[in-house]
């Protein structure tokens, strides 16, 4: 009872399914060391995704997927139904803004409820939440087929990123990074540039992890020193993921996002997100509508318990920055690419 | 003894002299601890300076003036003069690359050739080193009269900076931080946005400690979160100092501060170098002419031994960045001010 997408030829992954336990990656302790956990409970599988030893909005739906399967799995003799019931209302709580995570579990709340014995749901739970992965997975393939069909490089080339798309942020490959690998797989990459994306350090500590992992060549630098690298001509692409798009192609993503595509204009590189079609929502109209997130400024005033900035100084903090459509060149999802968006081209795709 | 560059109006200052000993304050421990070092030889003062207790180009230069006096003021009864070249050879030593502080010592050594008597070398070297102390902060003071001459703000504006250009840099006052010290005097800062300026968070740790501890309004904020704050239309101006001026207004300084030249240009903020003329080199005709340093990896890999990325990662750390003439504004020194600064306008100043 492996999963297929357990071991996507030997590369990175966030999470693996055997049918009776899932082993997590535990982010925390990236990049200096590779430890797995090995989870049985679905009350486990809840505390992980609370303790973020998986992050990224589509490794924490997959994971609370197999945890309403673990549930099934370890139901006792008594009511199986409550208990499933109980299973998915923890892991709901588990992170109370991911979107995934609900969607996920509503897709396995569906399933659970045709079920008639608790062998048929552990079955068509088990059967239901593989699928979620897997989906997972080949959305993440399409869009890298989409973005090389928009890339067309015909020699290998340089790109720059931010922050983590990878596979330790999805159920596997990655989006950005997906991107990425693809190239890399068709020895069209030269060199990856990752930003180290400063406060939480996505870049170092896991899209290096995950690059030097797997042997893509990447090298690691500061926020700041992103514009030098796009003033020396080695980068053609710059690729980011999304954590929202509105309806007219702007983009919300990782703080210091729009920073980079208003550096790759003025340098004449060309700017590509790379996100699930889940992540499009037709209803906003356009970037100024997102309410951006802004976090503790303790977040950048300290690191590991150490003081960087004067006790108590104010800090601006913010976790997303908006990137309007005009600085992009092409949205990729897995329905296809959106050249130059703006709200007709979003219409044709995602209306 | 007093120096009256020691307080300038109770605001932060790097070194206090007394004419018997030299105060530094300790800038490895900020922005935790607010710690005095007393120096009273030469020796020790070579020390500070090799071990980074004061930091920045003019303050450099200043300290080692000092440790001259110190030199003659604590020399033995035997060869007083070897005793003072011995001093000057040592002081010069402690920092390889320091253009000020070679510039410094030369106008010490000069004094001290024509001196007779050791009595006179004290005397004349301890007027010397205060000279070149008043001589920078009044140099600083002239950059901020001519840089509000160059802004004119009618009411209080905000202004972005990057890394560290106060009086933890300098004899006292600042450069860049000089200007924005000048319009919170004259009531006319609204507020101080601070990069932290990675890899070595000056912006964190000694800009945002010295703007808090005299009371100017800062807020601190990671490199990436600049691009957002130019978009708010907040900031008004970015003013940053420089490592080196080239013939043509190009301008060297710290890694990111390129990035805030086209970000700046693109939100159609006004972008000003502050920095002492002998900064400016006419020597050389453009920026690609200068060598750009790039520092050990570990910089970004690692903080106070804590493990940021992949053990021996590749990592691209230059020290400076080359802003085009094109993108600054004004390029404001003690001479004076350069407006839309090309080979045209600095000759007139500094030809």
């Amino acid at each position: 009872m492996v999963s297929t997408a357990n071991d996507l030829n030997g590369q990175a992954v966030a999470m693996r399914w055997h049918g009776d336990r899932l082993e997590l990656l535990d982010q925390r302790l990236l990049p200096g060391e590779e430890k797995w956990l090995t989870t049985q409970r679905a009350s486990e599988v809840a505390q992980c995704i609370t303790d973020m030893v998986v992050r990224g909005a589509p490794a924490i739906g997959i994971t609370a997927a197999y945890g309403v399967v673990l549930a099934a799995r370890y139901a006792g003799g008594g009511d199986w139904q409550a208990e499933i019931k109980q299973a998915i209302r923890e892991l709901a709580a588990s992170r109370p803004t991911a979107v995934n995570l609900f969607w996920a579990l509503e897709r396995m709340e569906t399933v659970f409820h045709g079920c008639h014995s608790l062998a048929e749901a552990l079955e068509r739970l088990d059967a239901e939440a593989r699928r979620i992965h897997e989906e997972d997975v080949a959305g993440n393939q399409a869009m890298a087929d989409y973005a090389l069909d928009v890339m067309q490089p015909e020699s290998p080339i340089s790109v720059l990123t931010h922050c983590n798309t990878g596979a330790l942020a999805t159920g596997g490959y990655g989006t950005a990074l997906g991107v990425i690998r693809r190239l890399h797989e068709k020895q069209l990459l030269d060199r990856v540039y990752a930003d180290e994306t400063r406060p939480w350090l996505q870049g170092s500590r896991l899209t290096a992890w995950e690059l030097a992992r797997d042997s893509i060549p990447v090298t690691l630098n500061a926020d700041g020193a992103a514009a030098s690298i796009l003033a020396s001509g080695k980068v053609k692409w710059v690729v980011v993921g999304a954590d929202r798009i509105t309806a007219n192609g702007d983009v919300a993503n990782k703080i210091g996002t729009y920073s980079l595509a208003v550096l790759a204009r003025h340098h004449k590189v060309k700017f590509m997100v790379v996100a699930p079609s889940s992540t499009v929502d037709m209803a906003l109209a356009e970037g100024r509508d997102i309410p951006i997130e802004e976090r503790d400024g303790a977040e950048v005033r300290e690191m590991g318990g150490r003081q960087l900035a004067p006790a108590g100084i104010r800090v601006f903090n913010p976790v997303f920055d908006v990137t309007p459509a005009n600085l992009i060149d092409a949205i990729v999802t897995e329905k296809g690419a959106v050249h130059n968006p703006n709200i007709t081209g979003m219409n044709a795709l995602f209306g």
